[in-house]
């Protein structure tokens, strides 16, 4: 919503202002305004770029952060990344010309992106800045690469695309990806403490693994397989390693229990020592350095939000009276408010003003505006319902009452409850049943009956506004539901492939029924608020696998093969290698998990993360590739996964522990004053809630407590902000 | 060393004390010097017993708390737990009425020291605290149980012995096992968050398990072992929770994923939501729970503390002026340490003296002593070595200086530290090479050289002290190995047993290099530090081990057989249950994975605890016996397991991140102000570690920060003591 700031918004806001009769100080130009404006949704984004201030690079800033601009940067990097599906190995196989002509597209969009983001920052940041170089070189490399691998490929030599590695660091550098740096800035902090934890851990495994050879070496025990059980000391170390990760418990255990109950003493002890304290202690060392790197972090983010509002207000201020201190007027701020947010609802805007206003008018009340738009405030004016304009008598005659008040009342809810419980017992049963297929019928009527009776009672605009989570999941569920059900009918031949998306359908309208539960609520809530920082892992687990599937289809491409259910080849039993014959890799039918292509590379390492199964592919390659399994496996599990749930850990004690700002209780306080002094019926009825526009937002309130006061007071002193660079005010008041 | 107060000791300190010249102001009389050592005993171990105050209950409880009543405790304790390995099903089977005599003289143990303690507190006490109620039922239900056994046992009916279930309490009820109660305390709170939780879990589960079964249940599908795959929805439940241990990962999901990929999408949400977000979240849920309740109770811990040192106080107070503040004289303060601490040095007493003394000698400084007391502090009096006095001319000439001097060296350090890998690299080669057996000679000689090399340098008493955790080590270990060595090569047959002995003391000697790296010496000390709470879990792991190893013991022992590897029996294949035949459990040898005993039953549950492999069980007795494993996998792995992370998260954290209590550093100020005063060559030379004494002095060191100034404050107004029902101060000064 912010990067709409066209042009011609701009100029509806400026007719609108100069038709205004508040408007009687000092207007400033309407370039000084968009200067000011992008000052302060940079601060409310958090947005820490330098650019520079000629009125040319702030119109090119403007366009930078446009959305479309994102979008299409955000379609080549998925097409950029997505090449691998119809590259060799392919699951889609394409001629290696479209895939390079698509190759070089993206490089020409980023090359694009790049050269914009040159011209709106000075030269000397730009070529200061790691990311930018790391992206140059990035382009360079995949197209010396390109160049070779295509030459190879045309002269029918072997070739190797080492540079699809680089492919996911673009999804880090090319893009705004602040939170996915971030996480990889706390990843590259934890290391060297989680190095020493590590070094230690690997030392136990190595002693446990010497006692194991020694003691259980020369018993001529053997395994399941008949082979012989801990004789070579590289082996035992793996084992040992593996069963740290619990993927090969008992079954290490058993042949040593089997010949005495004495040893299971030896791999209790292992397994205490080494899975349960010292990953405990992993997780502790990462979360402890998550914990202080992230706070460091946020309190640069607040002296840069800061100073960003202070060069905003330097734009605005000024002095109303001989030697008071400079201020922005109303008229000022409300075009500033507008143009950052031209969506923002009037009243909303006045609740904000207010605020600012009660303390007063200068630079400190000024700084606080970005803070402010964060805070989500819904402004619920209880307008009357459509019908009651259109038709008042039939509207509010009885028996449209008594319906009103039926949909009000919590009967109401738990007869829905029950009729969900209900249809979970009904999509339970065999579907082939033709009553229960008939009865799905029923059920969809009965929820849109809900769906109709809630829009005749409520106000739709306030039934469908942005907030009203449960409403919009429940009719788009339920339409699309009877949608399919539709075609499901009409298609009569049953296609399962309509059939499993009614299924689906189906049973996720079951979900609703946790949202009348309060203490569901509340935990579903949290969940849905780290939402999106749950996504930045994911995107960092998205790199990391990317870059282990592209080593691993070199690697291991072809060496085990998946034949289809009805396929009479002899080679099925072994997956299509001899040496698979007889292993448990093949027995298990474990011949999908390969790296034959992009999907089930990444599938396979979804598999590894839960538990690292990879003795196949030492067996098809050479014992080495365990060496793969094992990075992969420190890397993730050992590292991303712990910072994972350091961070739900967090998000969840700020959700327990943390009281609503200060500025949130300003604003409620506000919120409240005004309801006291309008108490017209058609007052301004504004709810506050508690959430957060912004990933960072969540992120400043985690570590608000924390932070010292020199960090929130001002700091705008010329040393401070030309220690920061932050150049020459072209715009600056005259 | 506390309860060592004996009449003779008393005696001792009261005849030193009368030989004192200092002793110039009132002394008070031993008993009531007793009470008042009693009530700091208590203050400073945190004992909570509301003991009546007259003369012989405070005789009593002085003998309550002797140590030997203490270890007879345990022992008994044990004893009735390790029974089970004697009753049937039995690893050692004695007969019914041995195990049932030995039964009997616990029973009657536990009953002696119940009516102790009862002799010791107030009649009303004791019948309100739910604890002994609990003994006592518990005393009633095994004694009925047992003769109800007895008599169906001589009758030849059917028995079933369920009073064995209760024995684990009493571990938690008849000891002062107050670190195992608040473990459990704590669990009993964090139970409300993770039930509803939980639901939300649950609910998640069966919802996925829906979609399962309408996705997969009608495609005909077929798991390895030929069996319909996801087509009954309990077993699919069933399967997606195991799914949640990750025990059956990737097994379940490869028949949908040999089908299609799109159904490997499905498993990856179903991980990603139910493994990764939700088992976080019981993380942070316990996590929080277990912070919140700790807090409050180390709150409670220090205000009972405070409470019993102003009773000391009260009995020792004497006014020295009209008017004046009350006081204790140092007379009075020495007699009170040296009965609390018999073997305290004297300038230890002399420091906490004068760190006391510093501030005033009224009730503020008299309620710190406890603490004082918890303070570890080392008295290094730089003795000179045994061989200098005795033979100074040798001791002290050119030779032995560079000894000494050698020794001191960093590198002495260094060239042993290559020793004990060469050593390591020795051990992992084959040890039938004579070469190799004879350098373990060696190896041994060059460790006995180290240890006497340092004996001749260091002082005897330096070097033996407690906190020389490294030295005893080495010593230990040199010295047994030494033995063993010996002992294997005397007796020549290869004794199987010794020379494992002599394996695993040889490996163990090699942990001693990571004590000479900085980095892994912090971690080692703060895990050495967590130790004993550590044990705690330990306990508490024991406890409900025992309980389910009982009733598991009841519904399956017998139901799989484990033959020996020479038995040629044909039911070995299949476990000895016909119905174990051709499953994966018969297959991958599980046989020993049994509850035949006590002994396998804990290796099982242990295994239990790491990945939930139980699909056995269910198919010798029925399907429902699932929910046996359920229950256990809820309480071990979601509730104890992660209050156990929760514990090592939060003592890394303090390790890391709480500096040193104020009382520290009055007492390190102290120690550097007399060590200034005292210049001379032997001078007090004392040393402050870092270490409490205690598990309970950790924890309040924990929660220090976060406590509210009122919780130190004084509270010891008249109200506050009635409230608080600290009976009626008897001795109280005249």
């Amino acid at each position: 919503s912010l990067s709409g700031l066209s042009p011609s918004c701009l100029l509806l806001s400026r007719s609108s202002l100069s038709a205004s009769p508040l408007s009687l100080s000092l207007l400033w130009s309407s370039r000084e305004l968009e200067l000011a404006s992008v000052f302060v949704s940079d601060a409310q984004y958090n947005r820490n770029i330098f650019f520079d201030t000629s009125p040319r690079a702030v119109r090119l800033y403007l366009l930078y952060h446009r959305w479309f601009l994102k979008v299409l940067l955000y379609f080549f990097i998925l097409v950029n990344l997505s090449l691998a599906v119809f590259e060799e190995p392919a699951v889609f196989p394409l001629p290696l010309w479209a895939t390079m002509m698509v190759e070089l597209l993206c490089l020409l969009a980023f090359s694009f992106r790049l050269v914009h983001y040159a011209k709106v920052i000075p030269p000397d940041k730009f070529w200061k800045d790691p990311k930018n170089i790391c992206i140059i070189v990035i382009l360079m490399l995949t197209l010396v690469d390109m160049i070779i691998y295509g030459a190879l490929k045309a002269t029918n030599y072997y070739a190797l695309r080492w540079s699809r590695v680089l492919r996911p660091l673009l999804l880090v550098n090319v893009t705004e990806g602040r939170q996915l740096r971030r996480a990889f800035r706390s990843i590259r902090n934890a290391l060297p403490q989680i190095f020493y934890v590590f070094l230690l851990f690997m030392f136990s495994v190595l002693i446990f693994s010497l006692m194991a050879l020694k003691l259980l070496g020369k018993r001529g025990l053997q395994t399941i397989d008949g082979a012989p059980y801990f004789t070579h000391y590289l082996e035992i170390v793996f084992d040992l390693y593996v069963l740290v990760t619990t993927a090969n418990s008992p079954d290490v255990m058993m042949p040593a229990y089997n010949a005495s109950f004495v040893f299971a003493i030896f791999f209790i002890v292992y397994i205490l020592i080494n899975t349960y304290i010292f990953m405990s202690v992993f997780l502790a060392v990462v979360y402890n350095n998550y914990k202080k790197y992230l706070k460091e972090e946020v309190r640069q983010l607040v002296r840069a939000k800061r100073h960003k509002m202070v060069r905003a207000f330097a734009v605005l201020q000024e002095v109303r009276e001989e030697g008071g201190e400079p201020v922005v007027t109303q008229a000022n701020w409300n075009q500033v408010v507008r143009l950052v947010r031209p969506n923002i609802d009037n009243a909303h805007r006045e609740l904000l003003w207010s605020v600012c206003d009660d303390k007063n008018q200068g630079k400190a009340a000024f700084v606080q505006l970005a803070d402010l738009l964060n805070i989500e405030v819904i402004t619920l004016k209880s307008r009357p319902h459509p019908f009651h304009s259109l038709c008042p008598a039939l509207y509010l005659s009885a028996p449209s009452r008594l319906l009103s008040r039926m949909v009000h009342h919590r009967a109401f809810v738990i007869v829905y409850d029950i009729i969900i419980l209900v249809n979970a017992i009904f999509i339970g049963l065999d579907e082939e049943n033709p009553m229960i297929a008939n009865s799905e019928w029923v059920f969809l009527a009965l929820y849109l009956l809900e769906i109709l009776l809630k829009l005749y009672v409520f106000e739709p605009r306030t039934f469908f506004s942005r907030h009203s989570f449960w409403n919009w999941f429940d009719i788009i569920i339920v339409v699309s539901a009877l949608i399919a059900t539709i075609i499901n009918s009409a298609v009569k031949i049953c296609d399962r492939q309509i059939l499993d998306i009614v299924f689906i359908l189906r049973v996720l309208r079951l979900i609703r029924v946790v949202d009348s539960i309060e203490r569901f609520r509340a935990i579903i809530n949290t969940l849905i608020r780290i939402g999106p920082a749950i996504l930045t892992f994911g995107q960092l687990i998205v790199v990391v696998y990317y870059v282990f599937a592209m080593v691993g289809m070199e690697l291991f491409k072809g060496k085990v093969k998946f034949y289809e259910e009805d396929s009479t080849d002899p080679a099925k039993a072994y997956c299509g290698n001899p040496l698979l014959r007889g292993t448990a890799f093949a027995q298990l039918n474990y011949c999908k998990n390969n790296f034959n292509n992009v999907v089930s590379s990444f599938i396979l390492l979804v598999e590894l993360t839960v538990v690292n199964q990879c003795s196949g592919f030492a067996t098809v390659t050479h014992v080495s590739a365990r060496i793969f399994f094992f990075i992969f496996h420190i890397l993730v599990v050992i590292v991303i996964i712990n910072i994972f749930v350091a961070f739900v850990l967090e998000a969840f004690f700020v959700e327990y522990s943390v009281d609503k700002s200060d500025l949130h209780t300003s604003v409620e306080r506000k919120i409240t004053e005004l309801e006291l002094a309008l108490d017209s019926f058609f007052s301004l009825l504004s709810s506050l809630l508690s959430g957060y526009r912004t990933v960072d937002a969540l992120l400043q309130r985690m570590f608000e407590a924390d932070l010292d006061p020199e960090d929130l007071a001002e700091d705008d002193s010329p040393e401070a902000q030309t220690g920061r660079n932050f150049g020459n005010p072209t715009f600056s008041s005259v």
